[in-house]
């Protein structure tokens, strides 16, 4: 265990690295028990995969080098074989599909939790491990597969305390870009500019109309001077891709039917058209109509591998940020169909589609509607006024915890005053203490203390002093766990 | 996502990896909240760090040289610093402690459950990645400490459905060892000799107090006639520490005695002795007598950095191995009082003492006895006959799960063959099927898919293939709920 400078060690974290304390580990494992739930009475089932996976299985060799993406972490194994940590959910799942195709039952439909790593440039709220919730369906083309997907997001935002209303799904399907492209003249395997285009409607919301319309063409500078090349589109092929993203359609059958227009006789257009409507039907049918799941053509989604219909579960209320300002906090979930990922492994096609969740995002959405509430039960701590002779107070601890209560006897070797600074620093409910003469007539003293803080902020008097004696009651001994109780239940 | 080599990736793990299915995943869930419940209602509060920290941190750099041991997965960060995969929750423990010193409410009482990786040769039942729970007091020297873990594992053992008798936990202290090793002449400071004493005591079980003897001796040849350097004790020193590790003494008070004389006038032993007492006093007096906690001085734990008392929970009955012969399984948690491993950062002694369960092992242990019973709840599979109208299973699948129960519509593209061959995949406990002459009717038909299968094992004739269809039962739309259940009902 020696260190190679023979000096002491610093006690630190790397960059982009933290711990986790219990409130707010609590508070997760609640609403992850949530989703859990709601997903199970789904029938999907948890699978998991390790942290490592051989970068190869990832696809995550930069081109044409024999070195990883510096993206992940990544190490050599003894065989020389490079393997690198999970960076998504999605590429296991894929690698686990091909693995195990013929012994699954198909769909097969799993979902996942689990911790992620990317080897990122760490910032304010920026970690380079976070934790990823995900569901997937994988081998059906299925609408169906997409619809249940939808809701079950939709009932999961319900499940953890939002309101209808305070939430939307959003759902698009990027074969209707396509359309609209390849009828503007825009070749299909152009994917350069595909991908130039779905980043300029990526920033319809920070952009505007005008800025997207800019991106789409020549190209854009921005306020410092900065040019960003544009897609080189016509101006004609432009508005056409804004009035699919940007409607003006005064109702959702106005805008199909424009829609319609805008794809005119692509093949890929009309796919996408009908695998939209055979999904919103489902979902209206269910009873998940525009209050809760939402055509937009506005979302794209940043990834390349999406083929179908894309989601995205987002926010309608502002959040506050540290500062105190109002943000758009933007989304929550997000997925879509992908049907390309299994063939990289087996040079065979699967349909697949999937939603992932992102955790510590979602978690800070609830606690913003008050909505994380501590999962811990109060603490009573039972102080050792004999050290000698700390089984008395072991024993009250067990009865409590026999009742059903959270109790711990004092385990250091403080003194009293000790004692009752480590219960206020515990945020304990009660302190139990049972001094020596207090044990010969059968007596234990309850100290509240939440209520004896909340008193000593205001003692400006004697009278005071004195109503704050209020916060301690002698108690038999034998009534222990009823009067604890009371005094927690006067608490609420 | 090209690969080097341009071909397709292998669809496969890293050697010592594996992918963990529905069942495991789910019945180890209800096995860890258990554990937190017990751990929770002691005041252990949860904390979590991060998968990396600094090699430096860890202690793991190898001696005299600026490379990681190769024991863990290492990794130079952009920096140039060596970070590591933590290889157990102790040593970030010690980490946080330090760095968040002043902060903690001390003794600081943490649980922490998490994946450690070890960079070790793989093996059958050997992975390179597992799951620990840890519990450790941290700033306490109290023997209330110690018998506080030791209360806890014995609860938790049982609040996982373990019988007393079953197990048992085993408490020992390494300084009664260090005192007869002084009493016997072995300088405290030689710490060579005393680590090939203690890998000695620890092979007891398996070699014998002859085989122990001759390691603590000259040495011993194997079987295999491989020779093993003993420490190189004096018969009588031997004798010595033998008599204490395997004592002849009639009952506990006759061992205390006997240990006694064997420590002698070693002021550590008689520390070792002190604190053991202490510690058995009060779980004798909160009713932890030896049928629960029993002392036994062959317990030493492998690691080096123990101080003081050292724990190990064991089980008393045999487990079949995957062969069907009977094993001794060893322990399923172990621990101890370890002084030092703040000190590293700090300079600063900090007393700590931690027990830590095997997840896996555990697990493994329930199962033998029948105690991981799977949490799934029976899954009811909607199927869909005319699959463009799915709307109406999916409506049927909605109002299973609003009552509480786990249901799916088919999400899938197959036809009715399909959809049955894949409920019974999924393990579906019944069918539920809605055909066009039944809609018309109102009705529903109900499969009872388990039953079913059952029956089919027995078709020889005619009137069983008759019985068969017991399995199966027409009911009213509007009913679907109550019969669904009743028909689960039925069933156990």
């Amino acid at each position: 265990m020696s260190s190679p400078k023979q000096s002491k060690p610093k006690a630190r974290l790397p960059r982009g690295f933290r711990d986790r304390g219990a409130a707010e580990i609590m508070a997760e494992q609640k609403m992850l028990a949530t989703i859990r739930a709601v997903y199970e009475s789904y029938g999907f089932e948890p699978l998991e995969t390790p942290a490592f996976e051989y970068t190869e299985a990832l696809g995550k060799f930069l081109p044409d080098v024999d070195r990883p993406n510096e993206g992940v972490f990544s190490l050599k194994d003894d065989d020389e074989q490079w393997m690198s940590l999970r960076y998504d959910l999605t590429a296991p799942l894929a690698r686990h599909v091909a693995a195990n195709f013929q012994n699954l039952a198909k769909p097969f439909r799993r979902y996942q939790t689990g911790t992620v790593w990317r080897n990122e440039k760490p910032g304010p709220g920026r970690f380079r491990e976070f934790t990823q919730f995900d569901a997937d369906t994988v081998g059906s083309a299925s609408a169906s597969a997409d619809a249940e997907l939808l809701m079950m997001a939709s009932d999961t935002l319900e499940a953890l305390g939002l309101k209808r209303g305070d939430y939307i799904v959003k759902l698009n399907n990027r074969k209707l870009l396509d359309g609209v492209l390849e009828a503007s003249g825009v070749a299909l395997e152009d994917r350069a500019k595909r991908g130039i285009v779905l980043r300029a409607i990526d920033k319809l919301d920070r952009l505007g109309v005008e800025g997207v319309s800019a991106l789409l063409g020549q190209g854009r500078k921005d306020e410092s001077g900065d040019f960003t090349k544009g897609a080189g589109l016509s101006p004609e092929q432009a508005h056409r891709i804004l009035a699919f993203v940007a409607p003006d359609a005064e109702d959702e059958d106005a805008h199909l039917r424009q829609i319609g227009t805008l794809v005119g006789s692509s093949a890929v257009g009309a796919a996408g058209l009908n695998e939209l409507e055979q999904i919103v039907r489902l979902l209206q049918a269910s009873g998940y109509g525009p209050d809760r799941v939402l055509f937009d053509t506005g979302v794209v989604r940043g990834l390349d591998y999406y083929t179908g219909a894309v989601f995205e579960a987002q926010l309608t209320f502002p959040i506050r940020n540290e500062d105190g300002d109002e943000v758009v906090f933007g989304s929550v979930a997000g997925g879509g169909r992908y049907d390309d990922l299994v063939a990289r492994f087996t040079g065979q096609q699967v349909p697949a589609t999937g939603i992932s969740i992102g955790v510590s995002r979602l978690m800070s959405v609830l606690a913003s509607r008050g909505l994380t509430a501590s999962a811990k039960a109060p603490l009573i701590v039972v102080t050792v006024f004999d050290k000698t002779d700390a089984a008395a107070s072991f024993a009250m601890a067990q009865e409590l915890r026999a009742a059903g209560l959270r109790a711990e006897a004092y385990v250091g070797n403080g003194k009293m005053g000790d004692q009752f600074k480590y219960a206020d620093k515990r945020g304990a409910a009660i302190a139990v203490i049972e001094g020596g003469d207090e044990r010969a007539r059968g007596e234990v003293t309850l100290k509240d203390l939440a209520l004896g803080a909340e008193l000593a902020k205001s003692v400006e008097s004697r009278a005071e002093w004195v109503a704050n004696r209020e916060a301690q009651k002698s108690v038999k001994r034998g009534a222990l766990v009823t009067e604890v109780k009371a005094m927690l239940k006067g608490r609420q």
